[in-house]
């Protein structure tokens, strides 16, 4: 539909440093509620919202992707600078668009892209020190990737999912998962159809142990396929961890992040 | 001198944003107050200090230089940690040598390096805020290129000095000046001999003017060769600045950054 109602999707950048995380909570400061807030302010009424992931306490997102029905007229062309107006600093609106009306930014995502930074120097960083995971001792980049070539494919990644966790299935497929040292920082990028309860972080605590040879990549293979998180390394910190980007069917391409 | 005693120079990191600049201020939190007190907590009795550059408040640094004689035995490989151990966390020594004993940051140094980080996109960032300029129209790089090159070169920057300084000379060298994009950063490097008060925030300031279209590159020459600080652009926000590097002569290259 085209028109001032309608759907809407916006495609959020935050720093989750100073937040519960995305999800709305009862004792604590989130995303959602800031997000929910600001739209209330220019919907003349209360808006519940939908996202395409539910990051948590500390995590940041440059491509969050959320929806909403607008339920006052309202150009969409003007939502992300009058959003934008409404939030603090640290939640920007950097896009908005119309989508069908059966749009759900989670159920539609055919995948997501993670980003985990490092920042590997004996000495911590004073700069950007909330965006990254301080790791002294040097990582090998090689023995990095070699394990975390154990990982790609359609696997059982139950192995990677917080303890306690409970979902239908645990199978998962991630299409990518690379790590390059940029200076002093070092990037996982990772690519899947769909991520478990802390996957991304207990994946970076994990291949980091390799990266010091605390740990190698048949370890990593065998912990896989005994689906034991007992067998996995620990859960990296929230802040290293950067939600970039959800990818939807081509249909949907202009969520494609500007 | 090699010893546990005898002056040491140290490479500083720092995120300036909660601080009043480098300099000891009455009313203000300062840098050096903070390495100071760190110093004196480890050699047992007031320390006092050089540095290389008077940053301002809000600027950041990646290689500040300060240098000190140590008052008590204190071996120069134990010096970064145990001043870490005693700064806050937005404040890191991150290499600590032996220097000669007539070794001043400011005086010997023969050059430094500065960044300006210019974020351009639309909105506001909502990630390293506090680390840039954020500029929301596109900014043209040949046209802020093509005005930087006036610049290059040894001439009297008068133009690019904060009013109402007063120093000897205003002549100085720029050796390099540039800009490149990096996704929706624009990054400007400059080295030069020596930097009046201002002056790379007045450069970058006028630069990305040009990169706007509203100001030339020979009308940057003609304020250059006016000597007129009413000729040229706004100071640029502090937040986007950063001492990179204070280059040394090779006699002392230990004081390259790691």
């Amino acid at each position: 539909m085209v028109g001032p109602l309608g759907r809407c999707a916006l495609i959020l950048e935050y720093d989750g440093s100073r937040y519960s995380g995305y999800q709305f909570q009862l004792n604590g400061d989130s995303v959602q509620a800031r997000l929910e807030a600001a739209l209330a302010t220019i919907m003349g009424a209360s808006v519940s919202t939908k996202a395409a992931s539910r990051t948590d306490a500390g995590v940041h997102a440059r491509g969050q992707v959320v929806a909403f029905d607008r339920s006052r007229p309202f150009p969409v062309e003007r939502l992300a600078a009058a959003l934008n107006g409404n939030l603090p600093r640290d939640i920007r609106v950097v896009r908005a668009i119309e989508v069908p009306e059966d749009f759900h930014p989670q159920y539609a995502a055919k995948g997501k892209i993670y980003r985990y930074f490092f920042f590997n120097r004996s000495h911590a960083p004073a700069i950007a020190a909330n965006y990254c995971w301080h790791i002294p001792k040097p990582l090998d980049l090689q023995a990095m990737n070699a394990a975390a070539a154990c990982l790609r494919g359609r696997h059982d990644f139950q192995a990677f999912q917080a303890a306690g966790s409970a979902v239908a299935s645990t199978v998962r497929t991630l299409q990518h998962i690379w790590s390059q040292r940029r200076g002093h920082w070092v990037v996982m990028t990772v690519y899947g159809d769909g991520f478990l309860y802390n996957m991304v972080r207990i994946i970076a605590g994990t291949i980091a142990e390799c990266g010091l040879s605390k740990r190698s990549a048949p370890e990593v293979a065998a912990a896989l396929a005994a689906r034991d998180r007992k067998l996995t390394g620990p859960t990296a910190p929230a802040a290293g961890l950067f939600l970039e980007r959800v990818i939807y069917r081509p249909s949907l391409d202009r969520l494609a992040q500007l």
